[in-house]
């Protein structure tokens, strides 16, 4: 089968084997607010004609192409849920190419009530359960991290942290990016940045410090925006760790933010566990494994 | 004399009385940010110069016009700090039309050693004094809001929230800006996001429930604006009360926001009492009232 993480900005497929192997794989940035509406069958045939003219006929999407701005609107499961459970709420699109279906996003609510959702994640979740076991926390980063409980081998719950689009609109938008320059993550500036988050006075706070220590030459421009990225990941961090009483986390995503959360999770007194960069394919190999094709 | 409130967008004059009363005002939107290079001495002859050709020849400027940007930099004086610390601090600035003098920013750090600066706030803290007795705690909210302990009579000691421009950057170049419409401010939705700010999870957590508030029909775009200031007001005022034993707050500052933090102060069991706006003028009065002007 063929498993597509299609979401807002980029498309990631994959040629799956009958052991859930990757036997070949696409990237492109031919993310869904680039699709024109009713463009998506066009476009899926542009990635992975070949593989279907090839003679594969299942295909499985799950991310943001499942969304109201997506290919056709999957309604949302409510936690908890596992692999079984998304499997059989898989939704049916039209599609001359292949038999096509969609895996639903996840909702939630936190302790107070307030909603959650999440499209896509829930299928590197469970591509990730393997390695996580039945018992655990896991965190996504990226612009709207996720943080997920996973009890009895099921997604049992989880909270979203705005971190990631904080971080580019605080930068690209406040006086604070006037004294950064561009360059790679400078690690001492971020770890004292993430070490800053456990200090009293809240994070509006310690954003204005940001300010005050460039003020007064204690940080240069090539380490502020690294500062910066360390006190909200800090931040973040120590709030979605706060009455855990987890001493592992297993995080799931891009190497490079992975590295970063690690060390914050690392300086709040946790144990960080990096999953590799492909429990989408292994989590859309396992829910196509468990669905209903005919 | 005649009192300057010169700020980075705008600029506020007061002549005034010898008993410190305010006989004539005039405000602009000629802050420092639209005065060329070596133009401060014109545009204050714009503003001014008739009070001046009337006989005035006393001038105490306060504000970001003391700083590196302004027309010349006048250096920070350390808390603690009272009205006759700042008036034996005042930089002279050369000018043809009158005596004219700057009042120098405060400087302090706070528990872990972060630098904090302010500019024109120490001017309308001396002002608010006489209403706050010798001890207390005062708040001035804006883009970058301050909150002040006076102790024996004096700014012991602040530290700077970022809450303003926060709140501007989030609501203009986040995906939460894109479910707001304009309006008024929805008091019980402010009132909401306030009451957000004491739940467990973290200001980035409450951030993402603005966007799944509305998603899910609980948040109308009209109402969204409201509660994503409360929620960012809320985080701030809780940090700054967190440990204080004070149950009053005195506010200071243009009353339409001042009355949105007395809600929020109010929501964390504490008590606001609201200064009069015209504060700067009263310490520009006080703190001219004991300068040298020979």
């Amino acid at each position: 089968m063929i498993g597509v993480d299609w979401g807002t900005s980029s498309f990631r497929a994959f040629r799956l084997g009958g052991d859930g192997g990757i036997l070949d794989r696409r990237a492109s940035s031919r993310g869904i607010l680039h699709i024109e509406p009713g463009g998506f069958a066009d476009a899926l045939n542009a990635e992975i004609g070949g593989w279907l003219a090839d003679g594969e006929s299942r295909v499985l999407l799950c991310g943001m192409v499942g969304s109201r701005q997506g290919w056709q609107e999957a309604p949302y499961l409510p936690c908890p849920a596992g692999a079984p459970d998304l499997a059989g709420a898989l939704a049916d699109v039209a599609f001359a190419g292949a038999r096509l279906k969609l895996v639903p996003g996840l909702s939630d609510a936190d302790a107070a009530g307030i909603p959650e959702v999440m499209r896509g994640e829930e299928t590197q979740l469970i591509g990730a359960l393997p390695a996580i076991g039945r018992d655990g926390v896991a965190c996504l980063p990226g612009s709207h991290c996720k943080w997920a409980r996973i009890a009895d081998g099921r997604i049992a719950g989880y909270t979203t942290h705005l971190t990631g689009e904080a971080y580019a609109a605080l930068r690209g938008h406040t006086i604070l990016g006037r004294m950064m320059r561009d360059g790679p993550t400078e690690l001492a500036a971020f770890d004292q940045g993430a070490a800053r988050s456990a200090d009293a006075g809240g994070l509006l706070h310690h954003l204005f410090g940001v300010r005050t220590l460039g003020l007064f030459g204690r940080l240069a421009e090539i380490e502020a925006a690294s500062y910066l990225s360390g006190l909200l990941i800090g931040h973040e961090v120590r709030a979605a760790l706060a009455g855990s009483p987890d001493a592992e986390i297993h995080l799931i995503g891009a190497p490079k933010l992975c590295a970063l959360y690690a060390r914050a999770v690392g300086a709040a007194g946790c144990r960080a566990i990096r999953q590799d960069a492909d429990a989408a394919a292994r989590g859309l190999a396992l829910i196509g494994g468990l669905a209903q094709w005919n």
